[in-house]
């Protein structure tokens, strides 16, 4: 028997903020961060889960996940990988956590933590990538493992095991079809960061389209008239056939989305993402009924499969962004691509961050192999920060994911970098001025 | 000039699960706790403010509040009374923590503490009790502080106005008529927790009774049967003149709460609380739609302004139960009665918990004196739990609050409480044996 007999939780902050990378109208000084989650065992086993977050209160969710994670210790490690829906229902049902929600903001995010941890686990007690451990599941394994609580009335358990079933004996000629064609199609959003200059805008979407990407990206919301010139320096560059995103990042009001985004509309943007705020389902159904054809896409900050159903129910989004680390792992986010699926939206997730693209590929290649069968208005956020601080990072070949290879869910950092990135103690913050960086904060790795 | 020098922040729980005060088909262990605030000056004036939570995970919420609090030190305390809005706005707007909402959770929670302690201070600067300082601001100055981010696809500026300015010349008659009646109107929560037997509940419903209340709720959601048989109780003792209201905490889909509460109309329920998740407008809609005449009722979970925004225009609810501790404070709950008004939906504040009823006492009557001018279909919570520990309690003669008349929010606890009860290291605290009580925590108070 192989026992769970420890978790370590670590506050990591790298200090994106100092080149702007990640600036947008809503967050100009994002420092990208973890709370990093490590499931130990008496053997070599190991799970690895985390949460992102953008700087302070990080080590307010590295705390959190410590105490989500607590009943997992001195547990039997295959009995928890045997039973997903059990171990997720128990940790989600702590009533005195749940209240700190419910099922959204640190609680949760503590909980994708802590759930992202397990996956991993299973994945390498199975000696597989988490798409593949999830594609080898039977549709009535996956049924069980998903969070269908409040869900009924959008959909039952009965057509989600449909779906499922439907699907099931065309997988292998999928996963196939995927490794012909070299990966699951992303689009980057590394080159159109607000904080970025015109000539460095201009220089980033020469050399993305140089790479192969078809879909770019760009942050719109802090000023119109900057917005009309950096969308006409993007279609010089891409010209008309790429498809160009704008991405807004909740500045809006309803009114002012609709009136800004009709504003751009001569650059045929193929989405406006998070024209507003991201709990506004009925603003989003109405800024997607006033600005067609341009698409709506949010999800980076939907909280819960509770949201996502209503976004569904109110035809509120043409492209569902989910985010692997705000919903609480696997098993809310099948609930999610069921529910994309049986609404006929396509599942776009966000990703980018820190460690978001190392997951979200095998989410994206579960959806096309067990779930949605098409890739049809389908691409993956891909952007090109922090990869290096993964032991096992995605690989982006012709603006393709590669599919990974390794067991597990691609989350675990190298120790040096956690060494280094540690707040406030690792290395890199212990040298840097205080003042400077975040604000003085009381946390730091915790043990349990 | 006097200056805010520094915050203290204290997790202090309460061990209610003990006696099942409480508990409900969602919560079946609440230990009432709060984060609470005490704001430093270098004169004698201080703020005292707090959230609620029941238990675990409170000393995440006030390590949040630290943080969220670190930005006032320091600070001309007329220049932050002088303008709530701003402060509000500024504390609201640090994109890191925001991040960990947006809104809602912990980030939220911390922000509400933080808030209503601020409040509580700029009160007490004015030497009145809060609801008085709020009745003595122009309509322009409470627009100023009102939070309509996201509101105005539902309510403009220039509406809110309106609704203030209409109102202003009748606010003196009001509060007469407060003063005259005995008070604001309120219902009793204490007799109908689900953990007690039969008898209990007799025995409680009928002391309810004979204490003058008219307005009872019963938790349900647990067993079908149970809560045939206990509203049976509930109607035999308290008759067919007197008002039941039931409360199902969240446990129900959408479709089993339409089917459970019909089962339930027999008894004439005046409401149904909290049928489902509190995110799920739609399915609130679609509820209220199947059980009229019961009226639904939401609200204490309601995360944020956008979700009751949401709740009014799906025409969703008939009752708004919003939280004093979960909104961030006057500043987002001004926003909320203002729509509220609009939308001609009576407010009716989620109180209980720790302090709670302390807080809406003011904000029922502000709401009578300038905003809604009116008690129909009104009635405010109280639960008789726990009001020892606070300095001003709440005072109920008849089933009313009576006016609070000290300067302040009411929100000051007794330094003997917050010794005794400061979790882990307080007096009933540290003589508990471990293991019995809430999961071992690394949170206790902090300053800065």
């Amino acid at each position: 028997m192989t026992t769970l007999t420890g978790v370590d939780v670590f506050d990591v902050r790298f200090p994106t903020s100092l080149s702007l990378d990640g600036s947008d109208a809503m967050n100009k000084d994002a420092d990208y961060s973890a709370a990093y989650v490590v499931l130990r065992t008496d053997d070599d086993l190991r799970g690895y889960g985390f949460t992102f977050t953008i700087g302070r209160g990080n080590d307010v969710v590295t705390e959190m996940s410590r105490q989500r994670a607590l009943p997992l210790i001195g547990r039997d490690v295959d009995e928890i990988v045997g039973d997903l829906g059990r171990v997720y229902r128990e940790l989600a049902s702590d009533s005195q956590l749940r209240w700190l929600g419910p099922e959204k903001g640190v609680e949760h995010l503590a909980l994708a933590a802590v759930m992202n941890a397990v996956w991993d686990m299973a994945a390498r007690r199975a000696g597989k990538p988490l798409w593949r451990l999830l594609a080898d599941m039977t549709p009535e394994e996956l049924v069980d493992v998903a969070d269908l609580r409040y869900l009924s009335d959008a959909l039952t358990r009965e057509e989600a095991l449909q779906i499922l079933t439907d699907m099931a004996p065309t997988r292998a000629a999928r996963i196939a079809e995927l490794e012909h064609r070299g990966g699951y199609p992303c689009y980057t959003t590394s080159a159109g960061w607000l904080g970025y200059t015109d000539d460095k805008l201009r220089r980033l979407l020469q050399e993305s389209v140089d790479e192969g990407y078809r879909h770019l990206k760009l942050k719109v919301g802090a000023d119109l008239e900057d917005d009309i010139r950096r969308c006409g320096i993007a279609r010089e560059v891409i010209g008309w056939d790429a498809h160009l995103m704008i991405d807004a990042n909740q500045v809006w009001d309803v009114p002012q989305a609709i009136e800004w985004v009709n504003r751009l509309a001569e650059f045929k943007p193929l989405w406006i993402e998070e024209p507003t705020s991201p709990d506004d389902v009925l603003g989003h159904a109405a800024v997607r009924r006033a600005v067609a054809p341009i698409g709506v896409a949010t999800g980076e900050h939907g909280m819960n499969r509770v949201l996502f159903k209503q976004m569904f129910q109110a035809e509120a989004i043409d492209y569902c962004q989910l985010d692997s680390a705000r919903l609480a792992s696997i098993n809310e986010i099948l609930a999610v691509y069921l529910m994309a699926r049986k609404f006929d939206v396509p599942v776009c997730p966000h990703a980018g961050g820190v460690g978001l693209c190392e997951l979200v590929q095998h989410l994206s290649i579960f959806d096309f192999v067990a779930v949605s069968g098409s890739l049809e208005g389908r691409v993956t956020e891909y952007v090109d920060h922090l990869h290096e601080h993964f032991t096992d990072p995605c690989i982006v070949v012709d603006g393709n994911y590669v599919l990974p290879s390794l067991p597990g869910y691609s989350a675990e950092m190298h120790a040096e970098s956690i060494a280094e990135f540690s707040f406030p103690a690792g290395g890199y913050w212990a040298t840097t001025r205080s003042g400077e960086r975040p604000l003085e904060s009381a946390g730091a790795g915790a043990q349990a």
